[in-house]
């Protein structure tokens, strides 16, 4: 097989990353490319680590310009995505990795964007109960956001499995590439370097009704979650720190049991062996999950903490991942569990 | 008035930091500095940051050394303070910076600690209700954690108000020199740049009862906590996102008038502006600490965020505010909000 | 004495590092703040470590504004000194902490910065031969840039003693407080984090004449500099590796000797101990310089090395220490040798 | 083909990294692990991101467990690869990621090392002139040092052209893993972060008589070079500045052209586009090797800058791609110049 893939968006970190990924999946040959100011400019310069693709030219985002490929990944701001995808043709698949159509409330998506909903694609987080049938030959995927597919990765299990409290409390700390390359002054690096700063506090965070969807679908009840989002000082990654209450009865033992069987035949998740605990940097550039569960006693609660890549498995991978299902081909076809470190 | 000043650890990270503030303190004569494995060193080798102190050499950590000062600051591994205390007679402020005698109940001690309890000094955290009264005059001091000092100051308001049901979840991530300079390979710098990983997570960190030890005395009942730490690619810095069920009734507005009211007329605490969230960049090297709150009415929970720097305020500047107390010298002689950004 | 300050460009890295400094002076009192596209802004905002400030409002730099103050410190970008300071009088002491008026030879700064030359004032670097005697008393005071700060002081006691062949070559590495709090690409977190990179390559960076003005002066005749600059990953701090061939008889020793006699007054600049190396986190955020030798007898070269914090001795407390021996007063009020580490 | 590959010194980061890329190599399959204090170990606590060899348990680092493989490479502490090497057999591709049989003249070595010469092995930098002949077909193989691989590439083309003077000038940027995964206090990552400093200065670093051999070797006459390595605040990378007066005539046009003639059939170096400078964090994870030239007309210099990743290029990809070319591979095979970035 041969997929023909474009990319919008391709000068930015998600573009980016995706390329990198791209480029090493068999069955994928990287069409057009394509930029909004960066127009005209050779991929070269804006992505140097990717030099096989050095001399490409960024075309403009257009419908002529994505037209004929199989697949379009859309890396755009988020609200540009529908526009564009409408003039895709049916039978094309699109995959979005901007937040347009994750939401299935649209009165959620107005409270949060602030702007008209434009409509609910399958949802591509694979892992979750019935995520991979709803993947299956479509022609739309959503990819989730970087931190509720750490987040719900960690806690969908316990609440499919009934045993926490439906109120969830999530601190997590993201990599700056997840705030992309827009060039802002809190995310210069004088700024970030030596820092750790959160934001969106309060449920403010346009991720929350996300992790809210997907938990309280696992739940089968309305599950609420207190996010508190920081800004951590490294290019990539995310740790999420989850909890909530344990119903009664739980131990720590029970819990690794449900997570074991979540994961066991997970090919990117790992509940981790006792005693130890993800790290961002050992999934750095991987689509790899590390999960580890403890029960707390004294606080009667359970912990789960979750690592990722935000711009892997919490992006591009993520995207990739959920591509190859659409199309049938093995889920980890050019994807890979091994890391970067040190 | 001058006071004649020993530090016993000075080859450590706290133990530069004291010495860092001691020479800017007024009224501070450095006088006998010790180590262990270290003494017969020159400092210059050891803490280069400290050139007026260069030539100084260690001694050994012994009575006959720390005699004849006013006051010994005790940075020492936990566990050996009592032994170097006892020798010191009661006429000298003996002021330990590790965590023998922080801890009221000797159970919690000998299960968090697992050797047998030596005591409890009066508790260095004057912001606390009573706080100050309790170190008047005091020729014993134990100051507190560097995680209870960020943790204790975000929440104690909110329970001394009433305002918050007794469980809190606290996620914190702490730079590395609150590991100190002991080595070992998950300290080293190729592991812990790019990386954010947690430890001691489901209640065992030893930091956890003494938080619940502040947290329980301004609630008037027990308050469990769900205590996670994370280690952040940061050098200094606490950052301590806290968060309880609210009581009915609480708002923002609410919140917000608890927290200034209860921080109006402290010297290094302040309740940032709206808008504004604690980074402990901005905390940097200074003992200011920042404190911002939001209540979350879509989980019900209020928030609290506290920055300090672990060093500074969190160790060896709430240690000086204390010796300032506890000497009847104003509280911030020799301290400042000051910190160095970028 | 009081010394009322005023500075423009204070919500920038320079404008903010001096504000800190000026903050623990005896003897300056913080007059007017001034900004360009912040004024009306409060500092507590844009400089959230300067807690003291954090209600004062950035005015508009004009000379209304600046007027009525002993002091102006002008921190704007390059080519913007001249207008302003030609309206403050002559009465007044004016630093200026840009480039305009570092530079002797008018074509040298038309070449570099494209520009009519606006005049030569006299230069703030006390250590250099005559530094001090030419600061006395004046009026106007160009501040040196900070790499030409560190290897001028690395090099010129070579070239005084006329040890050294006319020929330098040196690389440093900065911090990204040096390249100001501008919004690039380049500069983002996600970018500089875990990056090493050069530029201005081959002799095209702007402080390549000031260094060779300096180092021609000090050796009587021309001396060339091949600089290189790179970019690393941290905020703060230059490290500058300086070497040039040994006139014959050099030993390791005699070098030691030359810098030894070169620095033995200095309050700020110390010739480390033999075997220990200059760090730029021991002299963080400090006025401290770090310099160290060694004589290369394979390659024939004499090596210096030279660490500064760019921000500090390299702008801000440079400043200061040529503002005090222009008052007349003690070289050191305000300052420290003393860094924040780790 | 098949080749069984075993890794002695599988706990550090040369041999992590080289299983990291082994797993990834289309013809290896993985044998042997070995560790010495780490034996008995999983490698999963070891080594967490490299999840698929989780389970393997390292080995005791004896002839008998490194027997029956195709290759073995040696990722041991410098000295020690000679005792294991001799026990392995003449039929066995043995590749020596560690010092012991770099240098040509055992007076080097004994100089720098400090112990008796164990011999000189075919040196695996196939970019050097006649590199690719001397690794076709051996059964030893040398892999240089990572300084002498970024500095070698930098500078050879202008030596074997006859355009610079026989005595070169670096200075080098490494990442920390550069030094190995031993626990030393200076590689904690409270000392590194926020720090550059230098060691070795003045001629003493191991690495340099590697380098003179290399480019004494490409200029058919001695060369000198005045090497200063520093330790720069991230975990990997190289960022090489080499300078050398340049003969007479030579322009930034005719060193380009020296360049890319000498680059133009290079799998994975690249001259850069002008304007665009090498960057550590564009080789990231990768075999590829950024070289940018310029001419310094001023100081009479050229200066060519080189970054490299120094695991990758600089240890066990340099490692693979030669050993690739020894059995007759493909020497790409396994290998990309695709970074990991942001």
């Amino acid at each position: 097989m041969v997929v023909r893939a474009a990319v919008a968006g391709a000068s930015g970190y998600a573009g980016g990353e995706l390329l990198r990924l791209l480029l090493a999946h068999p069955e994928v040959e990287i069409g057009a490319l394509t930029g909004h100011s960066n127009a005209g400019q050779a991929l070269g310069s804006l992505q140097p680590h990717l030099r096989p693709l050095a001399g490409r030219v960024l075309e403009p985002t257009t419908a002529e310009v994505l037209a004929g490929h199989d697949v379009v990944f859309l890396a755009l701001p988020h609200g540009q995505s529908a526009a564009v995808a409408e003039q895709l043709g049916d039978e094309v698949l699109v995959v979005d990795m901007g937040a347009d159509f994750r939401l299935k409330d649209a009165g959620d998506w107005e409270t949060f964007y602030g702007s008209p909903h434009a409509g609910t694609w399958p949802y591509g987080l694979p892992e979750l109960p019935g995520g991979r049938t709803a993947l299956a030959g479509v022609k739309r995927i959503a990819v989730p956001g970087c931190y509720p597919t750490a987040v719900s990765l960690a806690l969908f299990p316990a609440y499919e499995a009934g045993i926490a409290e439906p109120e969830a409390v999530v601190v997590a700390a993201s990599g700056t590439s997840g705030a992309g390359k827009a060039v802002k002054p809190h995310l210069l690096g004088s700024e970030v370097m030596g820092n750790m700063t959160p934001y969106g506090v309060g449920g403010g965070h346009r991720h929350t009704p996300e992790m809210i969807q997907n938990l309280s679908a696992a739940a089968g009840q309305p599950v609420t979650v207190s996010f508190t989002p920081t800004l951590a000082p490294m290019p990539r990654g995310i740790l999420a720190t989850c909890s909530a209450k344990a119903k009664p009865g739980v131990s720590t033992e029970s819990l690794r049991a449900v997570y074991g069987k979540a994961f066991a035949d997970e090919p990117f998740v790992e509940l981790l062996p006792e005693g130890q605990w993800p790290a961002t940097a050992a999934v750095y550039g991987s689509n790899a999950v590390q999960v580890q569960v403890a029960h707390d006693p004294a606080a009667g609660r359970i912990v789960v903490v979750c690592a990722i890549d935000n711009l892997a498995k919490g992006t591009a991978g993520g995207a990739l991942q959920s591509m190859n299902i659409a199309l049938g081909l093995p889920e980890d076809t050019g994807l890979s569990t091994i890391g970067v470190a040190p």
